[in-house]
């Protein structure tokens, strides 16, 4: 039992090596003995659990596809509906993109085109996104003459934006600032006129005060 | 002469080799020998011209750049003024990732997070983009409360998600359709009331009818 934990152990530390090591220097470059060397592993340790570093990868892809999950399903959970909804997920998962590395791994390795296709993060959010824009315009939820495949596009290209800016350029992309201002400039053009003074631009299942304050793993 | 005309032709067709190489594989799996086959040369007269794979991504760089930098001075010469300057160099710039290698692999390598910064395309565009709507603003040329900053920044992470998503998933993100959709959406959040009416969603400086026109490339 006390071995399956410390295995369970290495493995969980190995994924996260991997994400950090692929968020910082890339899929291609990215070696095996980096990896192991990362967690403080052998790389003996390493074959153990992952046979390749496309295993780990997936492992990467998977455990973030997880993370995103959650947050859709943890901003519902705490009441948010129409677009309320759509605006309080995109602040967690721009939270999540700066301060949870499996999940920056996990959408750099979607968008990395020198590897075989994994689970595609972006196109999992893109589903996501527009299937509740779907909900939100049979709701009555969109302004007169809006179409929700217009905001879903608009909105993944900005959310997919942002997350390419901040990985690369400075994480004030991905700041929620920058997003509440985002979401301020949009929603007039998106939302009922009535609706528009309802709507909480930074984010209504956040706590507030601060952008450093981490969205909590599963355990 | 015919020697100096045959040494230029050859540098022309190996940046545009490097570009394809680089923006089908990207810049980590590229290698010389990948370029110089697709160029048509052997490795020596590759050497001859470049002395590394990061002289070659600096070429096609500093091409692209040019080629964005036509692209805006165009826009502004066919007579384009205010949000409409900027909505016809988006569409332009889409149109040039589209069906012109070096710009679509330009930005590409400016996103590579595993090389050494060359000029940064993204970079670049960006300042073009804030300095415009910083005149725009000054000229009264954008709604009451709006702030030039969040248009800029609102419009600067959909471009790069359109050419990101355009680059990887699928063409039609980066489409005439796509981006005339776009600002049909966003120009009524950004444009004072009376203006909205006069600007030409579609791109006032384009060629109308097909996506496939191309933009003509500089001799």
């Amino acid at each position: 039992m006390v071995k399956q934990e410390r295995a369970a152990r290495t493995r969980r530390s190995l994924i996260r090596a991997a994400a950090e090591v692929f968020a910082d220097e890339g899929y291609v470059p990215a070696s095996l003995t980096m990896i192991s060397r990362r967690a403080g592993v052998s790389n003996g340790a390493l074959h153990f659990h992952f046979v390749s570093k496309e295993a780990l990868a997936r492992a990467v892809e998977e455990e973030a596809a997880q993370k995103v999950r959650l947050i859709t399903e943890r901003c519902r959970l705490a009441g948010a509906v129409g677009l309320q909804l759509l605006v309080d997920a995109t602040h967690t998962l721009m939270r999540s993109l700066d301060d949870d590395v499996i999940v920056r791994a996990g959408f750099e390795l979607s968008g990395d085109i020198s590897r075989p296709r994994g689970i595609n993060l972006r196109r999992e959010w893109r589903r996501w996104v527009e299937g509740e824009l779907e909900r939100v315009a049979s709701d009555g939820g969109l302004a007169d003459g809006v179409a929700p495949d217009d905001v879903a596009s608009a909105l993944m290209a900005a959310t997919v934006g942002f997350e390419v800016l901040g990985a690369r350029d400075d994480r004030e992309w991905i700041s929620r600032r920058t997003l509440t201002r985002f979401w301020e400039l949009m929603l007039p053009a998106m939302a009922p006129r009535q609706a528009i003074g309802t709507l909480v631009t930074c984010g209504s299942c956040l706590s507030h005060g601060t952008d450093e304050v981490g969205v909590e793993e599963p355990v």
